[in-house]
């Protein structure tokens, strides 16, 4: 019998997805992070509990259809991914905690399913880079680092809390969305809200010089 | 039971890896490509037969320990792999073929098996980006299509042909070594030659603002 899980998803509602101005306007990567959000939500509906925790501000219709609970915190990812983990202790843990990035459109309920399969006091799936795209936490001594290259400061914290930690590596959860170049990934492997947009950006893949590169042909935006 | 297997590695001799050129001079890359090569067939081992398919000139000895036939062609690699597909169809199939890129350090035995135990005539392992890093070609009909964002040419060839495809979506095996950023990855989620050489070349991941980056401290090549 799986335990129960409570996924957390945190999302950054101003500014965010700045590294990809060069292949979207502000707006349409404010849509994009939408569109992500919900793929992502959309995937996990059926774990368990969803908590999308989030700047106070955000619109709650964005994601009213899709059976999460909106919570807003005024803190740092990281304080704030904590300050949930301190309430699950506190409550008695109710459920294990499985942390979500929620610039993963590329994932699929088999990728939550083997992270949940996958033993350890807490199990840590990377992201391209040196990240950490999704932590299941079982243990409730374990508190999250993310700031930075956080694979190697959350192992570190597992191995010093002597907690064992289990590893989950999977392609699609290491697919963080960040760069113009990762969004090919959306349109190659995805099939969601986020690939709809893209193409309704105009995106497409061109190949030069036998590599990808996006082209954008006229947006009807 | 699983039918027998015959890994095939495309090697690269000259000019390889000129991506990493802002990292790594030209002597680096080579000895990288080498110790690259070198951590895949260490992988393959276990698996079935291995022949490197390399250019003509290749030293021999840099492989010798490692259980691989080295085999010359002059041909791209496309054309050198669709004769070795040719080849083993007018043997008779005496086995299947898997072809992995030589500059994928960081699969395991694991994600190898997992390839092996996917169904469908052809199974495709995506690489970061587009490319194809893995196929395992169970039906004779099946050629490559190396140039340029393989993956979906690969999946076309496989829907024009009628053959079954099968998907591996492998964190390891997308991750094939091209740019310097993609020298983190050996650095976090390796323990074999290719990352004993980068630390011999002073390689190590420094923090700044939050994000990860390479420096290279004073090296005793």
């Amino acid at each position: 019998m799986l335990r129960p899980v409570h996924c957390v998803v945190p999302f950054k509602s101003s500014g965010c997805k700045t590294r990809l101005s060069s292949a979207l306007s502000g707006e349409q990567r404010w849509q994009l992070a939408v569109a992500m959000l919900r793929d992502v939500l959309r995937t996990l509906r059926s774990i368990g509990m969803v908590t999308v925790l989030a700047r106070p501000g955000m619109r709650e219709d964005i994601i009213a259809d899709l059976d999460a609970t909106l919570r807003f915190s005024e803190l740092e990812l990281g304080d704030a991914l904590n300050g949930f983990i301190d309430e699950n202790t506190a409550a008695g843990w109710p459920a294990d905690i499985l942390i979500v990035m929620a610039d993963l459109p590329l994932i699929r309920e088999e990728d939550v399913l083997e992270m949940i399969r996958t033993p350890g006091g807490v199990v840590l799936a990377p992201g391209r880079g040196g990240g950490t795209n999704m932590i299941l936490i079982r243990d409730s001594r374990f508190r999250t680092r993310y700031k930075g290259l956080s694979f190697a400061k959350h192992k570190r914290e597992a191995e010093e809390l002597g907690i064992e930690a289990g590893y989950c590596y999977s392609y699609r959860a290491g697919c963080d969305i960040d760069e113009p170049g990762d969004l090919i990934e959306i349109l190659l492997h995805t099939n969601g809200e986020s690939r709809a947009l893209l193409e309704r950006f105009g995106l497409r893949i061109l190949e030069s010089d036998g590599r990808g590169r996006l082209d954008q042909t006229q947006s009807n935006e």
